[in-house]
């Protein structure tokens, strides 16, 4: 055995050489890993060290105790600042301060303690006096410790729970404005370093009468009280709750920097400010940043002083006549310029970079990658490829799906969302931003732009149904009052990229009035609102929309990221008018189409009618007559769709839904339905109630339909191959899938295919033809069937999972009823994520994970897919990818995201299992 | 390696040596197996051959050929068999006729073929004639032979496909009744020997004509013809169906036996009977059985003349004047008798066996253990224990689980039932039998029972719900026409043992003039109906009921069981009442005390509406209110049901069920409700419909509740730990379980957990006690639940398999809508058992499987039982106790059964287990 070695706790960064470096994130936290890349790299750097996050994890582990080895490590690494610093820490000629800020691996932004201006008392500040010559700098330097530190320190990190407005520190910011009151001071600038002198001593007498201790005047001290308070913020509250939020595991723990303060207000010398090596929302390539003379960060970034534009080509209409850093500090402008540019170099990406200029000596105190909007990361990730900062694969990697969003959508003016009057908030079904005026009904929605075809009307309804689609089409939004992500709103609306928000439950309609009561604010039909559907909020009013230009960079981009895609993207789409769309959005195939969509919205009424004959039909003969008439729309719609996806395959679902989803409502169409069928009202009456279900969701439909009345399931095959051999014979291309809904036994599947087998062949001879190309398989949208996969790949030639419904019964949560609870589930962090939006890996995906090795264990070359709403959701596109299926399918608006989605997958986990290997050698 | 042997294909049997033996059934089949034990035991049994079930594998999986060793291996045995029989296959003068039978492993009764009479032709039957002396036995015998064959081998067979009538064995059908008719008989025995030799020839012609080729005269090609037909027979359209059912492998296959014919038709020495060794219908150890004086063996089973009772201790009041084969023939029946004595002695169980008497000569044709009721099941196995003829664990699997249900419940009449008018079929939901007169509301049934404590009431519905419980306590039995075997009307009657059919979809209750159409039998209110519970039979009329009388033997029985149990056996239970019952019939427990039900048919009405107010409350104070309303009436059921259980554990489940099901349906209800809220009757109305759900069952409901609502899940817990306390500070036991319905995140367990955390401790204090025993857990019934059960185990102390919605959550299968598929899916053979009534092992088993091995690898020493209808039903239970499970739960009434099924299940799992052990060894 090796001798034990002295671990390391202790970081030491400054001078032209730091102990730690960029990769070391897990131990040093990304500041304190950033803070020693910069030094290494030979950039100016307030020297300091940093202690790892291992001693917070043994903190923890070890009764709030430190390593024994930490304090003779801090001291020693204190020596090596101060000897670089050339200042001494509690030195009373030429003291040294720090600053102690936390560092965790991940950044947890405002969920822990700082404490600034570490050091000061009534000793050391006489020395700063004297080396700055700047007294009243120092008093509020000193004031200001007292305040974070009394707050930080002796009163949260000690566990003192005050009652609302009894905090030390409210104490401390009334006497403050005591002060100012009784000298007639508007503003803080306005206290003389007399005042400031004074309120330090007024602070510390307060501080120890409401904590019942003296703040403490020890350097040392506040040093191990500032460091002790930083690892003690890791277990607050906030913090906890934010790592649950985020999935950051409480192991990791927080690293502490102790670093030397240098201070951007020391006069009009001084300056600090925050930049980024290139424009974060447009992309474009230069320096873009803000600064303000005589200032600390926090000024900067609290917004009281408006800052200045950093350079000239940074400045706009609104700031032409600021000063910039670039014309005020010339020299240390381009010191700094140089300075970000060789960081970009350096770590490849746009970073974001805060400095102080302490009376013209310029110090970087923080970099990182920065955050950028879509349309810039789309640009950045272009750019750098041409500069050839980055490769390829990185490129792809820059931009995260879920950035392409704004790409693609028309968006609210966010300047009128901050200032306009919310309604409601709901759940957000539908991203973009639209607006119109309010229609209750689908027809009301169809009649007005029938009208006038530049009317725009928003549809708002308690919740919408199949028969509204027609209206839904018609109006710029729809809002519901009921539903979830996955009602039937949200699913049509996202298969659009229609902006949508559902489950607004504030929502409350008044037929008698026909007004809106929006908890109070009562409006009427025909006012106008307005819908952000990406973050589900309703405003009042005619809100300007902004149309995200059309992004010639995002064909660029969404090329080269086809390049590094395994899985293929389909589409759900239901129209030969949405599979051309969908082509055009890059969809290579039809993964959903579902077929008893086609009867809806399509102007004519006669396939609906005809449907519902059919449903309402009570034996075999009536039903048969019904399917005749509905044989040639059938067949029609497919051969359009086939036609226009030229040979990429089409999955058609065969009839899905329970079918008293199709009786009408509306009396006058019972009527006429009842003459068509040539039986009395009454009778009419009785059929449709025998066909009413308890859960329908989980009654006669999909395959269990086709069981009882295997002429419905004959009819749709024989429509599908007839629409194929047609186009065939035409010299076009078709391939035709047969996708078998709701099954959960293989036996159910065997007799749906000995109707392809009877159907089939007859087609062939009718059309003179061998064969006709096709697959025929089922969805895996029960538990059972992901169970028995095995089993039902004997006679499924591929496997589509319908995530939706295999969700639902998963969790046995009601897709249409989660309104009541799935609020509460989120907001109680009983569910992390809403598993309609994200499917849920540990069971939903270990049912598929089954499912995919059992169907291969039966037939090896088994295609598999999934065409449920998760088809179109990154976390989830990755899991695709991981358990190997072939293909995802998603509304046509999410083909772009889920190509993104795709190709990171096939990079992040090539990357990954790259890792592995060498782990394992 | 050793030098190939030739395969033994051919097993003789004859004489006092046979090459077969009782334990070759697999090889042999059952047949065969015991005609070769009883040769070995020394019993007169006609000479005869097996061949093997693996010539049958053979012969399928080599393209209908047989092995070639075959051939030689069958003459080679006959010629033993012409031996023994001391004459020749084939002959002239002294010929040997023989019988074709198939024999699979397990019986398949009717289901393939048999020709009799083999070796019979216009050569032999004279040597025949001049053997036996009776010319008209041997021309009946050749006209048989040829009806018989030219079905079975020459159609059949061969493959031919007649139309319907048209078939060789209808037309020669129609040859012997021409012959009558043109000779003015009545009987086929009026038909002389000239007749029938008359008759062979033209049976000949008539089989040429209409099977266009010749019937076999060689002896030889028809014994072939007829070794063929059987084998041909296993792959008869209605051999695989009935082995689909019944889960019988195709690989099996039959045997066929080749036996020597003897006749019990060649005058008044001759005879043919089937006899048991006990009585299969009391239990009663006499030798019972029938026997037919000059007769084959078929006209004893096919009814055509009455047979006698075999001896004088087996004669009834109807039989006293017949002739028994003791008076008839008393030696031959002493000899009998013995054989008898000796068998049963020698296989240790009732055999059923058949003989026949050739002028005077006793053979024994088949032997085999005998069916027996469940009355007669537990009878013989604790008189054979007695007998010192089995031991204790042979005792306990000698009864079929489901055998103890006709001791449990009265019957109807069988001999009424055979001749009542069957009004329609339903669901077998609640067994035993029932007669009432038809009510058509709850309340009228409970109206006509107070008006008239001895009235008898059946009540028929469309479907119940939990508004008439008290209306079906009333009733004798209940009726609907919708639901399934796990409806609420089936649920609630099994739990009390209670007759009820289920899903008798050809009922149609007319409103108007309050009748009922069964299919065009129209019965109005006040008639009576008859039910057969345990066959799902509805009668018109009053028929009889038999009350199956109290078994003192089933008692004995059952404590017999007991020691070989592992399974505890606990019962679901809802009252005190029900759970001293349940108690009666051995429960160790409850494993499921549903809340809610308790607020119903208790008489009194007051918790009903309060628990109807905290549900229709708006707002936490309103819903507090109420509950503290509620409280003390939980409490005391709690208490009184705790008390009942005198200790052993009762698992309160926590409120379950949506919560719109307790909103009252009646107006004056509804008006009252609002009355008590203080709010107007509309927002009543909004309030009520705003608690609507498209699918409740995956709807705001258990844990669910419990989490928007804590302050319901408080009051239960408050509740019982209160009565628990209370019981044990009156010196008194108590060991409440709680558990959480519909749990699928660990979050929801740990939510509830913290509510327990709160009330648990303050109740302690309360009453100053330490501890209150008790245990916290949770019901697995949700897929999700199953697969996170690691996690899940962290808050759970036991799990509760409520296989009724894991089951619904696995199939996706609806149980109130199962009604409109589940007939179809039985009938089309899709599913082989309704998955409600018994667990499906590869699915939900699975789910269960993955449950158990989880949450021990959490909690090793978790407790694991079931709770759903599953619970009670032998194949289910076999489950639980191979996984693992500590203990089922289930209706009072089923608490023997599963005793039962519980000890079977130990007792075959040790034999299994050792036996594999066997076989690694």
């Amino acid at each position: 055995m090796a001798a034990k070695k002295t671990p390391k706790y202790v970081y030491y960064f400054g001078g032209k050489k730091a102990d730690g470096k960029a990769d070391m994130k897990n131990l040093l936290g990304g500041k304190g890993a950033n803070l020693a890349e910069m030094v290494n790299i030979g950039l100016p750097v307030p020297a300091g060290f940093t202690i790892t996050t291992e001693v917070c994890t043994a903190y923890y582990e070890n009764k709030k105790k430190y390593p024994k080895e930490l304090k003779e490590q801090v001291l020693k690494a204190l020596q090596k600042v101060e000897k670089e610093m050339e200042a001494k820490f509690d030195d009373k000629e030429n003291p040294l301060l720090l600053s102690i800020r936390s560092g965790a691996r991940s950044s947890m932004p405002g969920m822990m303690e700082t404490v600034l201006n570490v050091g000061l008392n009534n000793v050391t500040r006489e020395g700063l006096i004297k080396k700055t010559g700047n007294p009243r700098f120092v008093y509020d330097s000193q004031r200001r410790l007292i305040q974070m530190y009394s707050d930080v320190v002796m009163e949260k990190a000690a566990g003192v729970e005050p009652a609302e407005g009894k905090g030390v520190r409210a104490q401390l910011e009334h006497e403050l404005h005591k002060m100012k009151d009784a000298k007639g001071y508007k503003s803080d600038t306005d206290l003389t370093a007399d005042d400031l002198k004074e309120l330090v001593e007024i602070y510390k007498e307060k501080v120890h009468k409401v904590l019942g201790k003296p703040f403490p005047e020890n350097a040392m001290e506040q040093l191990w009280g500032a460091i002790g308070a930083v690892f003690q913020s890791w277990m607050g509250k906030r913090a906890i709750s934010y790592r649950r939020i985020e999935g950051i595991p409480d192991e990791w723990g927080t690293a502490v920097n102790v670093q030397s303060m240098v201070f951007g207000n020391m006069g009009d010398h001084s300056a600090t400010g925050v930049a980024f090596t290139r424009n974060p929302a447009t992309g474009e390539n230069y320096f873009y940043g803000e600064w303000l003379v005589n200032a600390q960060g926090e000024d900067v970034v609290a917004g009281i002083r408006t800052p200045n534009p950093i350079n000239e080509v940074g400045k706009s209409e609104h700031t032409s006549h600021m000063i910039s850093l670039e014309e005020a500090m010339p020299k240390t402008y381009k010191e700094l310029d140089k300075i970000q540019r060789s960081l970009e170099k350096h770590y490849k990406d746009m970073l974001d970079i805060e400095f102080t200029i302490q009376e013209g000596k310029l110090f970087m105190l923080q970099c990182r990658v920065g955050k950028r909007n879509g349309t810039a990361a789309v640009k950045m990730a272009l750019d750098m490829l041409k500069e050839k900062l980055i490769e390829e694969k990185t490129a792809v990697l820059r931009v995260q799906p879920y950035q392409l969003e704004e790409l693609l959508f028309p968006l609210l003016d966010p300047k009128e969302e901050e200032t306009a009057f919310v309604l409601c908030k709901g759940l957000p079904a539908g991203p973009g931003g639209a607006k119109g005026q309010i229609v209750l009904t689908a027809n009301d929605a169809v009649e007005k732009v029938k009208q006038n075809p530049n009317a725009k009307v928003i549809l708002v309804r308690e919740e919408t149904n199949p028969e509204d689609i027609e209206g839904m089409r018609a109006a710029q939004a729809i809002l519901t009052a009921r539903g979830g992500m996955t009602s039937h709103a949200a699913l049509v609306a996202r298969g659009w990229g229609k902006c949508c928000i559902v489950g607004a439950a504030d929502i409350k309609i008044d037929w008698s009035s026909r007004t809106i009561n929006f908890k109070g604010e009562v409006l009427k039909e025909g006012d106008w609102i307005s819908l952000n559907g990406t973050k589900g909020k309703v405003y009042k009013g005619d809100l300007q929309t902004v149309s995200a230009a059309e992004n010639k960079d995002l064909v660029k981009f969404l090329t080269l990221v086809d390049k590094y895609r395994k899985l293929k993207v389909r589409t759900n789409a239901d129209t030969p008018e949405d599979a051309l769309k969908a082509r055009q959005f890059g969809a290579e195939g039809i993964g959903l189409f579902r077929t008893e969509h086609m009867f809806y919205g399509k102007g004519s009424e006669e396939p609906l009618f005809h449907l519902r004959k059919m449903i309402i039909a009570s034996n075999e003969a009536e039903r048969r007559a019904a399917l005749n008439d509905l044989f040639p729309y059938v067949k029609k719609d497919v051969k359009g769709t086939l036609a226009a996806m030229d040979g990429y395959p089409v999955t058609f679902r065969t009839l899905d839904p329970p079918l008293h989803e199709f009786v009408p409502n509306k009396l006058e169409e019972r009527k006429k339905l009842s003459l068509a069928l040539n039986i009395s009202e009454e009778e009419f009456e009785e059929r449709a109630n025998k066909l009413h279900e308890v859960n329908p969701m989980m009654g006669h439909r999909g395959v269990r339909l086709g069981i009882t009345y295997p002429e419905i399931t004959e009819m749709q095959i024989r429509a599908i191959f007839e629409a194929a051999a047609e186009l065939l014979q035409e010299g076009k291309k078709a391939f035709p899938e047969i996708m078998i809904p709701v099954t959960c036994i293989e036996t159910e599947l065997a007799h749906q295919y000995e109707i392809f087998n009877k159907v089939y062949p007859e087609v062939c001879k009718k059309y003179g033809m061998k064969k006709i190309p096709h697959l025929i398989g089922t969805m895996i949208e029960i538990p059972r069937a992901a169970l028995a996969a095995n089993k039902i790949a004997k006679y499924a030639q591929f496997f589509s999972f319908g995530t939706n419904d295999l969700t639902q019964m998963t969790f046995g949560f009601s897709r249409d009823d989660i309104g009541g609870f799935l609020g509460d589930y989120l907001d109680k962090k009983i569910l992390k994520f809403d598993p309609f939006q994200q499917i849920d890996q540990p069971t939903v995906g270990e049912l598929m994970e089954i499912a995919c090795k059992r169907g291969r264990s039966t037939r090896p070359d088994i295609k598999l897919g999934i065409c449920g709403e998760h088809g179109g959701e990154p976390t989830s596109i990755e899991f695709c990818h991981k358990i190997g299926l072939n293909y995802v399918s998603c509304s046509p608006f999410r083909v772009p995201i889920a190509r993104l989605a795709a190709a990171r997958s096939a990079l992040m986990n090539s990357k990954k299992s790259k890792s592995v290997n060498k782990k394992k050698k």
